[in-house]
């Protein structure tokens, strides 16, 4: 069984840990704060001093931190992955960043004789403790066969998907927080036509839910924003963030993509009114009061 | 078992009206063109030769026809409905129309002694064959209770929900258009995103389906999009019809929704480019003619 190195133990990267060591992978992790450290411990991996102490103990080593400079200094940094990382191991970073950045990252790794993946997550922080995230993989086909068992601890191992080459796992997370931006802003939307004409957006999503405009946005974030509940799950912050890269990367490939754009705006908009801690269904409630409620 | 009256046999209504005779329900059906009439007489249907005489002979009456002066002519026409109805009858009308013009047409009918009930439906013709539909109900919730016998053998028993009073049922239609809208052009663009990358949107849609992106739209939709099968389905037209009723909606109800109004134009693009017969998930080519795709 490989040793797995595992880096960044924040909302999605603690219980892809654990999981890892419930499936019996002798794990060593790092973390830049350390209460989430101990918990890992407690539950029987090994610390390390820093990235380049877990990437000298580990054949593969995991990454998921919040943003590009994150991923290059825990990488790239003084005591980081490249340091120690030996040929033949593989990296994968399962932070959300641009597919630019991925791709010069699997480069760098490549001088080095690593394989870098970039294997973005979907399913949110309740697919990552019950281990059915989905995982879109980037870069070389027979590195992702090579760390399958590990990745399948933490994701459902029907949706491991290899994408395309470097990069491309991160091309298809833009997708992914494009589509689901632009089911979460018209849910918004349908709940703000149904209260502004009287009407329970309960009973709405309970006869959406039955049809063509199923989705689990309708079913998850529909439920959050009745009960106005929007303690994260995924932060404002960081979907704004990955808004960016979206932001970025169609106007690099010349897409006209008005509703990503739009949901660009909302999410700007949401952090303009300071709510980037909160979860980012907490859109609905730009919406809404954009149409005088509440 | 009551006699149920069906007028309008097009692409939705003539699979709903074989389920009310394969449930046994004695059925009098009434269209405008006689050969979907037909099928239904040599499954078991009686034949009425106006919507007057199908009312006559029928407790329920159920209308699904394409837009609002369709149901008025079959209601309020010299050989209407409103000629022969009864009191203590049910007219219900499952046609898409605005929610107003519903509220009027249940007056109406309230002033013959009849309830009408809005009842718009969801599933597409998937749905309407395999007598899976989603049912959005405005109304009196009497009457609702005395046709659910009826509406369960068109729709899913438990997604025959009553929204509202009456047009609540048109409103709830409205917000599920908005919703599959933005789903819908937002898988366009992701696609259009992948593809401008050179990448497989299929892989794509494989991994979003694992996650929070997942929903009907990219599932059935999806597929239609990547194999480019524009047959109907739903006609873009009759989507248009709808989107229609949203703009006005909105404008009424004064709710900012930009995402819907988006949706109406990449809808009236589709339009204008002679593309109302087929089906709507034909948004997609507009959207990857739009990135200079195809």
């Amino acid at each position: 069984m490989d040793c797995v190195g595992f880096i960044g133990l924040g909302l999605m990267g603690r219980p892809m840990a654990l999981n890892l060591v419930k499936k019996g992978f002798p794990l060593t992790v790092y973390n830049r704060s350390r209460a989430p450290v101990e918990a890992l411990v407690a539950a029987g991996a090994a610390e390390a001093g820093s990235p380049a102490d877990a990437a000298a103990r580990s054949d593969v080593v995991i990454t998921i931190v919040p943003d590009a400079p994150d991923v290059r200094a825990v990488l790239e940094g003084p005591r980081g992955v490249f340091a120690t990382i030996r040929p033949g191991s593989v990296i994968v970073d399962m932070s959300t960043i641009a597919p630019a950045a991925a791709r010069d990252l699997a480069a760098a790794a490549a001088s080095r004789g690593a394989a870098m993946l970039d294997a973005p997550v979907s399913g949110g922080e309740i697919g990552a403790i019950n281990g059915t995230l989905s995982i879109m993989v980037g870069g070389d086909a027979e590195a992702l066969e090579r760390v399958r068992p590990v990745l399948a601890a933490v994701g459902d191992p029907d949706r491991i998907v290899h994408i395309g080459p470097p990069g491309a796992g991160q091309l298809c997370k833009a997708c992914n927080q494009v589509c689901i931006g632009g089911a979460l802003a018209s849910v918004a939307e349908a709940f703000a036509i149904a209260r502004k004409a009287g009407i329970d957006p309960a009973k709405v999503r309970e006869a959406l839910l039955g049809g063509f405009a199923a989705s689990r946005v309708l079913e998850v974030h529909g439920e959050r924003i009745l009960k106005g509940n929007y303690a994260p799950g995924f932060k404002t912050r960081l979907y704004h963030k990955d808004l960016g890269i979206v932001g970025q990367t169609i106007h690099d490939l010349q897409v006209p993509a008005p509703v990503a754009a739009l949901v660009q705006q909302y999410v700007g908009a949401l952090m303009a009114a300071g709510r980037g801690d909160e979860d980012y269904s907490a859109l609905a409630k730009a919406v809404f009061e954009a149409a005088g409620l509440e």
